[in-house]
């Protein structure tokens, strides 16, 4: 249940302590309070207020945090905060994160100033970076870290440790080491558990798993989340087309991914932009807006123009127009549901060729029992109401038909627009909306018109 | 981007492959490709299978995989086939589960059933259910498996590496070790990576990281998710009021909740269950979907209800009507635009108390903004279409109100079901979609109603 208590949310508490320092004008409070968060909690607070606060905050906080707190922005919240700082101080702050988080802060910069970022940055970090971004956005090479370690296979155990020893540490989320040949073709695996727990004179080569599936370095992310959440990997190393390691990619990135694609389908559906931030200012959200709302009109007044052609029947009989809502408001409810349940199921990677067919049957069948069982129910309301037995019988037919094509609609338009390479959770929704509203209209105006002929 | 390129889609292959088997009747050579998929393969193509294929390829499975595919199926899915089993084979099949999956898997059998299938087992594997059968649903202790490795501050790594090789194996997953007194108090936690790489004559409490956090067993698994969300954690250690270890939560079960937190909101908000099993038979679905329709019935007759306040304005002017469903249409969309911006917001812990007003007078410009801009373009569209100038006013200030009115309610529609402990997700759409088409109509069927009179 995401309904929260809301004492149990202790982000949200020390968010209100300092929104009222802050509001209070006590800067310094604010910036020992700050001092004392974790990167991510402040990532939290900037994300959580308005655009003058986040302005006050950003200045408020420590440079050697900036870093730590940009790889955990979204890229909404990055853009104008990196713009404001000067090249300098983005390669300080950047110099420090991994390669893959470096990458997403640095794609995102306007040309001139990210050339000066890399100008400003160490010849090793000007390669990392370089190399990073070389990948395509929402592939797993965008994704990846090139922080691993390569173990050989012919070496024991006591060696490795040895080995790790003189090291020193290891990269975070490190949970396996990969095994190559000369040639840095992965051969296998080994747990940092079975490190611990084998015998010291086991050699490598008989601890390590030889069946460690890598992942092709174009692969998409959503695939590459998919793999994880199939697996429980907490990490997976990463080849290039001849099975050569490039990097490896971690659980804590795939989970952003995971987070990304879910509410893109949620927010898709009801016409937004999944990287909208939820505090940002009023005349660029209400522009992103402006796209979706424009499709509608257009829907709106192309339904509009249906009712237009039976507007002769509308004068004979204005009830008609009392209850032509309801029709089109029951198959467009309808029809979401199945689309919600489709574009899910796309995503979820359920749905494939073979169950298709299926699928569109069995919705169908939903929407015309729902027809039948809601014409019945609308027949009765209607016939109360307005004690006309022909007009509830009229809503009760337009009922059944509209149900019956929402279900079929609702199934086969996000399969359709995925076929056509269009994303179903942006643009379902509203043809489908279209679709239920003409239908509804034809439906109930013209069994009308037929009824008053006659 | 969620669409896939369909020839990266390996098990939707493999699942166009076996159903074609399948339907041929080839059930010997089912079986063999079933034998060489993994568990997590076998769960996916179970889930998308229609109820039919479904029966016969659970035939199929191996006796001894059943325990792992029931691990990875949803909970829809799970509760049939688990009924169509003896308790015997039941509880044979769920011995080599961890604690969490198997309560979780427990939790959903009807209790004649569960009585026996906890009779089958030994009594070990009874106490361990009965134990995690005592936490509550969508609780950390609901999530937390109780195989945790524990060390003492005082010795040093070499003895600790002693013990490990003695022990032979680490559970899945296990990245930190947690160091505990004597009354199992939780003193810090060692990384694996430092068991591997510091001296072995270094003592525990010399690297334990003694401010590593624990998770009350009590707390919601979604701020469970959250916490994990912010803080990269592989794992993290669960305890009761008093500091005592029960158990560690790992990062494989908290993205599934991460999953159907996000997956809640967006069929939430098309009025479906997020445990709705794709391929489920019709009829359970069909009434499952009923509640949301009464409701938007109940909704549209209200509706209805105003129009039939105006039946006399209609009447004197069909061309009313036939316009009358454009301004509670775009009120709708742009309403249901800030809806899912706010229930994201709610969802991601970024809305408190110090910022909700912000955002509701946000949005609430937002919607005057969009309104002014829509209101514009619909009086050119009407008065191009319908040459009638007061017409075009009438419809171009019922927009403006209602967008105005869809932005304040988008925002603070979710924000008072909150309060009210009500789920912003599942009702917050239908109760947006009631204001927006009475505003609208009121709006635009009152203005009408004022400018006849005149």
């Amino acid at each position: 249940m995401p309904v929260e208590n809301p004492e149990n949310d202790h982000p949200g508490h020390s968010l209100d302590q300092l929104n009222q320092a802050l509001s209070s004008g006590m800067f310094v409070h604010v910036r020992n309070m700050l001092q004392k968060m974790a990167a991510s909690d402040i990532a939290l607070i900037l994300e959580s207020s308005p655009p003058d606060a986040r302005q006050v905050l950003w200045q408020l906080i420590d440079q050697e945090h900036i870093g730590d707190i940009l790889d955990e922005l979204s890229e909404e919240l990055k853009d104008p905060l990196i713009r404001g700082m000067s090249p300098e101080r983005v390669a300080k702050a950047t110099a420090s994160m991994d390669t893959d988080d470096l990458a997403y802060v640095l794609r995102s910069l306007p040309d001139a100033v990210y050339k000066q970022v890399l100008q400003s940055m160490t010849e090793q970090n000007r390669q990392r970076v370089e190399q990073a971004l070389s990948y395509p956005d929402e592939t797993a090479g965008s994704l990846m870290n090139t922080d691993t370690v390569t173990l050989r296979p012919d070496v024991n155990i006591d060696v490795v440790l040895r080995y790790l020893r003189q090291r020193g540490n290891l990269p975070d989320t490190t949970d396996t080491l990969y095994v190559v040949d000369k040639k840095d073709k992965v051969l296998g695996g080994v747990r940092l558990a079975d490190l611990l727990t084998c015998a010291p004179n086991t050699t490598i080569r008989n601890i390590m798993d030889p069946d460690i599936e890598s992942i092709p370095v174009s692969m998409s992310d959503s695939e590459v989340a998919k793999k994880f959440e199939r697996n429980d990997w907490v990490s997976a190393p990463v080849v290039d087309n001849d099975g050569k390691l490039l990097g490896r990619i971690t659980i804590d990135d795939v989970v952003d991914v995971i987070r990304e694609d879910a509410e893109h389908s949620m927010m898709g559906m009801a016409g937004m932009d999944d990287d909208e931030d939820t505090f940002g200012p009023v005349l660029k959200s209400t522009l992103r807006r402006s796209l979706w709302l424009s499709i509608n009109l257009f829907a709106a007044l192309l339904a509009s123009s249906v009712s237009n052609m039976f507007e002769g029947t509308i004068e004979q009989f204005a009830t008609i127009a009392v209850l032509m809502t309801i029709v089109p408001s029951m198959g467009g409810v309808a029809g979401n549901q199945t689309l919600a349940l489709v574009i899910r199921g796309i995503a979820l990677g359920h749905i494939g060729q073979s169950n298709a067919r299926w699928l569109i049957g069995k919705e169908l069948s939903i929407g015309f029992l729902n027809g039948l069982m809601w014409s019945i129910l609308v027949f009765i309301a209607v016939f109360v109401w307005k004690d006309d037995i022909p007009l509830a019988g009229l809503i009760g037919g337009a009922m059944l038909i509209n149900m019956t094509i929402a279900g079929l609609a609702g199934a086969s338009i996000p399969l359709i627009l995925k076929r056509l390479k269009i994303d179903p959770a942006l643009a379902g929704g509203m043809v489908l909306a279209t679709v239920t509203d003409i239908v509804g209209l034809f439906a109930f105006l013209g069994l009308a018109t037929i009824y008053l002929m006659h």
